[in-house]
């Protein structure tokens, strides 16, 4: 066996304990009794420290030196590319840098929650200082060429830059905050999915019945409840969704079962032979959003799937009888200046993400300090939205991602936004896409989607795939014109 | 730290790893998509070979050593007591051997679900006779004193004999046959668990009823469906348990529930800091079906558990308004002359257990060979229950044990149900067991268990655990005692 061979062998080894932590990870958020919290948290310490070791061990390492040399094909090249660079990202980190980054994080949870239930941010500051210096020294640790956040961002987004961010960033608020503002003008049409009452069974029915249509595959995947919803990959075929159900609330299952749909959907396409390889996994997290929030808003927001989907969710709520297509996409796009970042429309969601944004890279580069945060974070929501939270817990406090220390994730979601866009009108040179949802021909789509996206996996950066796919780099301008025409029309206002 | 408290870390350690198993295991059983067999079954394979070769490491023999040297206290003692035990035994099977071994009960398992859905037993018997073979090489290399059969039963009853065994098995054949023959002759009563339809959300919710009743945490527990059901540990604060429901069968949702729920008890019972150590699992197989057995038979099919249980039950299935307290009690105790072991009544189960025992026995010491199982089988069936099944699958062919290699296993089944008895009889000195039944007080018979059973776990063998309960070793004129009062009752048919 060459040193190729070994190597793969090695990672689809080693990939079996992740798996299990997958599974284990999985039945904390849906199925674990209350009282095993404890123990179970001790169970995923040690087989995740178990898996970094190995990760990280000189075995690998050396292993992967060898298999440098003898790479030929492509495929193998970007198996050795990637297993380098995720080995010496994480050598990196001394371990007991990482240890004091687990604890601390940990504990700033557990603050933090307690922090937001008294909606009271000075709970939370000293811990949250103490989880930045961490960030910081790890950060430090794993070295960047011009800015320290940079190094951060390249965790989530590879060859994502704070200057490029920043370049990405200034045309679109400038164009968002000004159709926020149009937008507003105009009548907020009725919210459908929030004015009945809608039975949980039927809810819970509806979403396998929207997945099924997407073209997920329930041999291979599952749909169980959580508080958060998410999708995690036990192996190739397990793929499983999470999501939940509010009976006076059904856009928030519906759409967050279509977007984990999304995820899902990337995963079951992923080649089963790259599983467990360094080329195994999504492109990026930002890539990875893209996927979900293509199904969520651009397939399943818009008016052709509701001509399509308006008579068969009529077969679980008849209540939709009452309404025509027009009114319920209508509903399904409400624009609203509001104060919670996961419950926010996809017009003023990277208003939120640029918040964090702002708050994270001043942090970061110790250009502000914590405490100064909550006057900062409402300050930037007047700015931007142009709403101001009326407590911290609405505000400051409302996302648990800085107490798990994962700043640079953030801009990730807003990526995932603008990717979609690109990807959508790169699709749109190929196939008639309003027309084969407005018949539910979901597999043309999917099947696109598969070919230019899923199948690659991570066989590449996320820049060359997107360049790839679209003939040129990340750009804003997809989504503000998305953005644009879709809500002219919906709203009849002039977004130019 | 010293020695003793470098292996309990070990332990420690790798039994989280065992729990990841566990858990994969549970969830294989219960919610697993069924694509995801193939690379499931191999992640259980890398993690349990993992495992295994810890236990057996070099690293793990000289921790243990040195502990040895160290134990003062009885805890520590036994802990080093059963780490060196356990260590040797395994030692003592070579790695090749073992993986040997899995393969062809692999393979066995498949062979043998295609020979049973043709009820075919040629199909099947070629491979049985290789899983044979190598049981009995490892019977060779673990080594017995008199008899072959003896180094298997010693796996699933630590000191068991075949000698001990024969001694138990003669009288207590002599007197179920002749006890079947007059019970027989009695009319059957009505059975009236078959008799309705039962809805199959009320079954559930009456399963969680009466596992609350016995006293099954569900903070630290939960109950799922599976085919086969078992409970499962998964840490101290996380004992499953599974059943199965059939709408026109309510006995066997019922009743395996409350056995599952018996196991449960004693896994939830176990002190939580002896857990992943070699002293914190049962005391042995036949143990801990004793306390299953002692749940599902001793309790839930009593009479005054009908008494106090039939007003609960009527709450979820008016039917039994139409039913005394004492024909539902009839009917949770018939007895049949029947085919399959899993549905057989209390009185002719242990019949099943000795005809398998016999033809182990003579198999593993080469007396007969693999092909003249079928006509053995059928030839014992007419000795002990009277009856002689039409095909293989109702016959040889019913149980998977032979596939997986578990020979020495099936005593355990029947030495469960006597020590139960034995049990039983020690607890009616210390507490009024049908008046505290009677009145719905299930507290008292726990906390006895917990006391005299639960808490001891592994911190001795068996034969101890039962002298210090009863007085004496086991016996089986307690389970001859217990039918004789019981069915006498019954069926008002004299079994002196």
């Amino acid at each position: 066996m060459n040193a190729i061979e070994k190597l793969k062998k090695k990672y689809r080894w080693i990939y079996h304990f992740q798996s299990a932590l997958n599974l284990i990870e999985w039945d904390f958020e849906t199925h674990m009794p209350r009282k095993a919290f404890e123990k179970r948290a001790e169970a995923i310490g040690t087989i995740s420290t178990f898996v970094f070791q190995y990760l990280t061990s000189d075995e690998l390492g050396g292993l992967i030196n060898q298999a440098e040399k003898e790479a030929r094909t492509d495929e193998d090249r970007a198996i050795v590319y990637f297993a380098k660079k995720d080995y010496e990202k994480q050598k990196r980190i001394p371990p007991k840098l990482l240890r004091k980054f687990s604890e601390e994080t940990a504990k700033a949870q557990a603050i933090w929650q307690e922090a937001k239930e008294k909606s009271d941010f000075s709970i939370f500051s000293d811990q949250l200082e103490k989880v930045v210096e961490i960030v910081i020294e790890i950060a430090e640790k794993v070295g960047y060429e011009k800015n320290r956040y940079d190094a951060l961002l390249d965790f989530y987004e590879p060859g994502m830059t704070t200057e490029k961010l920043k370049g990405i960033i200034s045309p679109l608020r400038k164009f968002l905050v000004e159709a926020v503002d149009k937008i507003s003008s105009v009548e907020k049409p009725e919210d459908i999915f929030k004015k009945y009452k809608f039975d949980m069974q039927k809810q819970k029915e509806l979403s396998k019945k929207v997945l099924e249509i997407m073209g997920y595959d329930f041999g291979a995947g599952r749909v169980d409840v959580s508080a958060h919803p998410f999708t995690t990959t036990i192996s190739h075929n397990d793929v499983r969704v999470t999501t939940r159900y509010d009976v006076h609330d059904l856009k928030n299952s519906f759409y967050s079962t279509v977007h984990e749909g999304g995820h899902a959907l990337y995963e079951q396409g992923i080649p089963e032979e790259y599983r467990g390889l360094p080329i195994g996994d999504g492109a990026s997290m930002a890539i990875h959003e893209s996927q979900s929030r293509f199904w969520e808003n651009i397939v399943a927001r818009s008016l052709p799937f509701w001509k399509f989907f308006k008579s068969i969710i009529e077969e679980y709520f008849e209540v939709f009888k009452r309404h025509s297509a027009e009114e319920v996409w209508r509903a399904s796009n409400i624009v609203e200046r509001s104060l919670i970042r996961t419950e926010a429309d996809e017009v003023t969601y990277n208003l939120h993400i640029m918040l964090r944004f702002d708050l994270e890279e001043a942090l970061i580069n110790r250009k502000i300090k914590v405490k100064d945060l909550p006057g900062l974070w409402n300050e930037k929501m007047k700015e931007y939205i142009g709403v101001i939270p009326p407590n911290d817990r609405e505000g400051v406090l409302q996302d648990v991602h800085w107490a798990h220390g994962t700043f640079g994730y953030f801009p990730s979601y807003m990526l995932g936004n603008l990717y979609s866009a690109q990807i959508y009108y790169a699709m749109l040179k190929d196939l008639d896409f309003e027309k084969e949802i407005e018949i539910g021909n979901f597999d043309r789509i999917l099947s696109w989607l598969r070919e230019k996206v899923h199948k690659k996996a991570r066989t590449r950066e996320p820049d060359e795939l997107i360049k790839e796919i679209s003939g040129e780099e990340l750009s804003e301008k997809y989504f503000i014109r998305y953005v644009r025409e879709k809500y002219s029309d919906l709203f009849s206002v002039s977004l130019l």
